[in-house]
């Protein structure tokens, strides 16, 4: 088993030493004295847990740039017809480029909702990163579809034994309206049965929203209880138009609701997100970057810094969600949600984290290291980050980056030509 | 005259090379050969005017992190508990750490209110960087303070014919409310006589807008148009709780209007700031970072991504502040407040640019480079930084950073420690 030694890092403003052997932290303290296939020296870094991106389209990284500052509509038309081009070459390169850029960023762990899962898997593994790939239905009511991805879902399920452990497979219904009642209930008897994670869309346009109470006469959040969604088990993504009664089905249930805000800023989707009401009520709050199509980049940490600064803004409370919640938010509340023994820096614990670099402008005073962290820096203070026992990243470089680099470079090439014909 | 010949760069998609002699940009073209001190190599680069940061309070940048998650009243008395605990080194020192942070994140120009502006035009004059340094009313009624600060203008002014060509002076009017009338008329005849910039905040809170209104019946703006103080040589800061006939009255005059959108949201100000509105009636719209105690840094790039962002959310329209207005707010139209011939990349401007290294994840596809740099990138992109013709930083290096961190954090240290006690 591999051995990591760090010496002399801070951890909550504590100089310590960290061993990590194969998967896992297994001492923390002072003065450890062991041998280790690597040493890593933590001075001027602090260690934290290692991001958790609860969601996004890691396949999309390619879109990035290609429709701005455009209406809604055209967005959605735009990428729709850029999705018509799609092959194995860009997803598998598209998603080396998204885990290169989460590494980068200080984030180990993804929930990922996109297509052809066991080409991303390839690229997640050969990345090193850890991820929930979600295997998505969105059939728009269609029945060849529907029973075509029924079977498509049971093959990928099999096929995901053959995946490294640290990538998992779970269930999207990509939303309440795109898929149709028949599989939204297979896909949850499905998760059910195999103990599965349930990723979906909820609520995040108010159009959207309106168009579901106009049919149902209910609201998405109450028609997905109803049908037995709802649970420890379901990742809500965006959950941006809520009714009380909806937080409180979400709370009760303990599910797990996505705050995706960089994306519901720049597609102007909404920005009142209910962080106090939902956390009071017991759902598991988390955050995402969503895809690079609609918010450009996957940096967690950039997006605790807009999370906080919103909620504080639009409350008018500037001690609304504090610096120690923001950060459960951006780790172990995500950890816990993909049933991972992760998210802190802990004995015992995966050894996903990541090694803060200090020695710069943005740390000075060195009086509060988080809020240094989340409000001053940027994330390439980040310096290493470890997942699963193995360091991806030490002094800014990622094994491999230049190869990542050339090949993403040349498929986006090709993939933007195709878009502008 | 020193020269600088950056080779092989793209500018607005084009490859060209950017000739630099003294304090000008003299030549772009496509292969110029010509001598010169220095020459950069500019390929996997970009060349970006360099940021102007239209308001903030460097020497409070060691103010930062001393007061997190507080409510407004709260975070009003740490602040004003730490200020008594200010001396001459901790101005020099914050700003000489303002400066750095502000190279390290592409700004080359800022204008600056605080106290001690002799200390600060020394800082600023080491660091290299160009700034507009206001000497600051805030005499709260008291006449003799009103008296001593007329004194300690005039003073200033004359000593300021001492500074580098680069560093100007100005005259700020602290607030409406913190300010007597009288010095507020004496402030604005001294910048009309001297052809000065004047500045200061407005109507950056509700309450203080609405005590306003109570008391003189009506809004701030109406009040200072009527005793002379708009038009182009004034600036603005925050300006988020305007009427109709504000916005018009900023716009008729020319006024340049300073939106700081990560104080205001961290301080929870506000968020509706009336860009449209603003840029339609004729005023002249930039940005600023606001000091680090409220905002926490100075990076005028992640300033402008949440400007934008915001902007979209909250008139729910994602075509709102597009591009390449966003980009003028942060460079051309600052350097137009402030009676400069730069923020732009043009034979004749100033040479006052950046560039920017597109070699990483966040810049691929390389369809849109400006949405790239804003959306995708963090700041660490910034490679090069030029100000006045001269490379204050290169490779992310800027001369002499190990002392102003050394020198920075030690009085960093020593001021936390007295706010403490």
């Amino acid at each position: 088993m591999r051995s990591i030694l760090i010496k002399n890092v801070l951890r909550d403003g504590e100089l310590c030493d960290i061993y990590i052997k194969g998967e896992t932290i297994r001492r923390i303290g002072r003065d450890i004295f062991t041998d280790a296939d690597t040493v890593l020296d933590g001075r001027r870094m602090a260690v934290l847990p290692a991001f958790v991106n609860m969601h996004t389209h890691s396949g999309m990284t390619l879109f990035r740039g290609i429709c701005e500052d455009m209406p809604l509509k055209s967005w959605l038309d735009a990428v729709w017809k850029a999705e018509t081009f799609l092959d194995e070459d860009l997803i598998y390169w598209g998603t080396r480029l998204a885990c290169l850029e989460m590494i980068k960023t200080g984030t180990s762990t993804f929930e990922d909702m996109y297509w052809n899962i066991d080409v991303a898997a390839k690229a997640v593994s050969d990345s090193g990163m850890r991820a929930m790939l979600t295997y998505c239905f969105l059939d728009g009511g269609d029945e060849r579809k529907q029973r075509t991805q029924r079977d498509e879902c049971m093959r990928m399920y099999e096929l995901s034994r053959t995946w490294p452990g640290r990538i998992m497979f779970g269930v999207s219904v990509h939303a309440h309206y795109t898929v149709s009642d028949a599989n939204i209930l297979w896909a949850a008897d499905f998760a059910r049965k195999h103990s599965l994670v349930l990723n979906t869309h909820l609520s995040e346009t108010r159009q959207e929203n309106e168009a579901h109470r106009e049919r149902y006469g209910v609201s998405p959040t109450a028609r997905l209880a109803s049908m037995g969604l709802l649970g420890p088990n379901l990742t809500a993504a965006h959950a941006l138009w809520l009714d009380d009664g909806d937080i409180r089905l979400l709370g009760q249930s303990g599910t797990t609701v996505v705050h995706n805000v960089n994306s519901n800023l720049k597609l102007a989707s909404g920005y009142r997100f209910m962080y106090n009401e939902l956390r009071d009520a017991g759902a598991n709050v988390t955050v995402g970057t969503d895809g690079c199509g609609s918010s450009n980049n996957l940096d967690i940490r950039e997006t605790l810094k807009t999370a906080a600064l919103l909620q504080k803004a639009w409350r008018e409370d500037p001690s609304a969600m504090p610096l120690d919640e923001l950060l459960a938010a951006g780790t172990v509340n995500g950890a816990r949600a993909l049933g991972l023994a992760g998210g802190v820096v802990e004995e015992g614990a995966l050894a996903d984290i990541m090694l803060v670099n200090t020695d710069s402008p943005f740390f000075i005073p060195e009086h509060d290291f988080k809020a240094n962290f989340i409000y001053s820096a940027n994330s390439s203070c980040i310096d290493t980050v470890i997942c699963n026992g193995k360091v991806l990243m030490s002094g800014g470089r990622v094994d491999g980056e230049e190869e990542v680099l050339t090949m993403a470079r040349k498929h986006a090439a090709r993939f933007v030509e195709k878009i502008k014909q």
